[in-house]
């Protein structure tokens, strides 16, 4: 069995930092790169893609809202059109650098009020998924399973990559308990290892409610600007060498269906 | 006999502009578009694209320093590195926006202080010759004359087209008189239009001390961001078509070698 | 009769400008100077308050959100101690550029999105009526009749300065016809001059649907940033000096009260 | 015996921290605040002014260059008019904030290239005081001893307060050890603890040289955007209170004068 576990990578700007960066591109198979809207300056991604490539980790655009003081966690009004160009910008800036390094580019994961945004309608999220399909059709789109953004990406004939969150409690109904609410993440490291196991042996989660949820998914998520990230990231891809899976960049899961 | 007439455009912000680009846009065969580093923003690179496009237009990009304050006009303390990835970075933005319209840029025409800094030494000029070709070997690089930006790219099997300002005084060396320089601007049309007649019959300008000058150049730049800029591109225009010369994109120009 | 006539100034940001400035300044007597956030910069600051005073304009803080590429237009999701902040962070500039001069902030006027979030409920007006007065209880809060901000201002005993529109259709509700609308915007300066007459003589106004309303107001605000915006401030200077009104910049208004 | 202990302080941006601001907010009895040039925005500004205010510390504008991806450490070609308006800006947004809370800006002092660039020959650094002294007669400038910024401080008729850095070390010219030179930062704690003794019996240092060197200083700096820098700031005033001396806020020190 092959699984690809990810992580938000260079959401940094300037001289400042949110993550263990070094740390985590030691531990995942793909990273999802800032572009320079929510974070990451033209410095910082190439840093990343450069280490990305030293490791054999795959790379993927990030795209976010232009808003550095809200980190991309700011809804904005803003057009279709004007998503559409935020889009392409931010992805081609990081396949620019890819290039320089003779690296490439294979997925991309919307970041945060960016993805809500993307996920408002499905004629938005066809626009989007547009974009992307024409920028590069060999582009995987991650996405949480379900969502707007999933059949918009299917039906541009992009393939899409489901994540499922070891750390974040489901409902019955398959969505994310919403942070705030009691539950809604998992800190305890043994806790999200059983969930990770359980996922791994048979494709499910236990719900909030106590069900068993079977959870459609190809990567594992680990959210980078939560503290202990590292150490999440490293629980949860020792269960998956326990499990005797295999750890696989996502755009390889791809090509491999 | 073929010419290019090039300028730079969509060197807004926001809701700012600084030059007639739709005026422009009918007028000239290149446009060079501000990549969002020290002009342009998503919005507007998006609608200069599409512009272009409508008005078969040649693109490129037309990459500065990350100072939208100072316009890209004051020189910076960066590495070589930074430079690179800035340039990649700048690139790329605009062939993604590039190709989510379909377009496909062309070309790349340094900004202000980014171009005298990539001029500062023929070592960094090759670095940055070398990233514009690891992105795409057919992009054509703008230049002026003998700089070792045309050195650079031409080591580094890119095209180079050269530059001819046809409203600035030149010296016999060949140089530019220096801005602030009494008569290095020329402002009066019919002056304009006399030096591109003497240039397109038989590519030699007047310089400031009178002698005759040999300019190898197959662009015409027209600088978007002075006064009347646009009278000064449509007035030279006039005299490239009395001339019976014909206004060629500067990718066309090249494929035509 | 006494009144002020004042418009938005310094609303650029580097090289970008949106309005004549010098030619207004010749002709307002109060200048609602942009602050960094929604437009302007250190420089433009510094010379609009330097004009300022060199023309015996009265200058006030024009406090918009932290959005250059929206121009402070869009509605953001922050908290009220978020504008407080903004708030404090704006006029403080100001009057750290003011003192240098020897001038003195002497009003408030909020810019598009930030007046409308802060008239959005009279405890967010409020709170931001102490920050106003915390910082100096002399400053005078410009606002449109009615507003949550007009009452809040005096409950933190400070000074109201009301505002007129000359070029803006209002209804029989004493509301502006919003943009958008047929006949929001009076384009036809002969018709905004017999409105400046209208109000002058006997403070009242005709409204879209035809009935005279009574506009409570000491000062006629120009937009400086529609085209047109210095034709139509003379104008409506023209007819102030026709009606032997004296032009007061609305500090001084405010001291005669 | 008094002293005050000093540290940069709300240097973060957006999400974004350098140093554990809360940590040396019960440590320090001077804090100097990013004013949203080089770090800081009006949140986290915001932020520190409350905090300082609770814990008693004074407060100064830390002003520095227009450079958030840079963070204030390159020098920039700007003119000294320039110099003046972002130094106004930045105290003035600062005492905005303050005044808001209660709170009052009693000092100033210069952050990295702002510093080297204000101390590149007197006639700026006597603008530059000449600003502060139009803001506020009563602030306090921070200075290494020696200074051009030292002499027109005293000039403009402000208070100096004279810094020492427990942990770089200085030559027998009574300059730092430029950093990158062999021991130019001293890392051990015990050493550096010794440093501050010696300080603080006899006001001297021993120099890299070896020598005993006269430091006029009344103040300690810590800089809080080095690893470590809370340790490092609790190891100083450990010593302070073992030899029995006074922590007191710059401004108190020199009401007390």
């Amino acid at each position: 069995m092959k699984i690809d576990l990810n992580s938000d990578m260079g959401e940094g700007f300037g001289r400042w930092r949110i993550a263990d960066d070094d740390g985590l591109m030691d531990v995942v198979s793909s990273a999802n790169i800032a572009c320079g809207f929510h974070a990451g300056d033209y410095a910082i991604m190439d840093r990343t893609v450069q280490a990305a490539k030293e490791k054999h980790v795959g790379i993927g655009a990030h795209p976010g809202l232009p808003d550095l003081i809200g980190f991309g966690r700011r809804t904005m009004a803003v057009s279709d059109a004007e998503m559409e160009a935020m889009l392409a910008c931010q992805i081609g800036a990081l396949q620019g650098i890819a290039a320089r390094h003779g690296h490439r580019v294979t997925h991309v994961s919307y970041h945060a009020a960016f993805g809500t945004m993307a996920n408002a309608d499905d004629g938005r999220a066809m626009r989007l998924a547009r974009v992307i399909a024409a920028l590069d059709r060999d582009l995987t789109v991650f996405s949480m399973p379900g969502q707007p953004t999933e059949r918009a990406a299917e039906k541009a004939g992009l393939r899409v990559l489901t994540l499922f969150l070891a750390d974040r409690a489901y409902t019955d109904a398959g969505t994310l308990v919403p942070r705030g609410r009691n539950g809604a993440v998992i800190h305890d490291l043994t806790a999200v290892r059983a969930r990770v196991r359980q996922f791994l042996e048979d494709g499910s989660v236990r719900t909030i409610e106590g069900s068993r949820l079977a959870v459609k998914a190809r990567s594992i998520l680990v959210h980078s600007d939560t503290p202990g990230s590292l150490e999440l990231a490293r629980a949860i891809r020792a269960e998956i060498e326990a499990a005797g899976a295999e750890l696989t960049p996502a755009h390889r899961l791809m090509d491999g269906c």
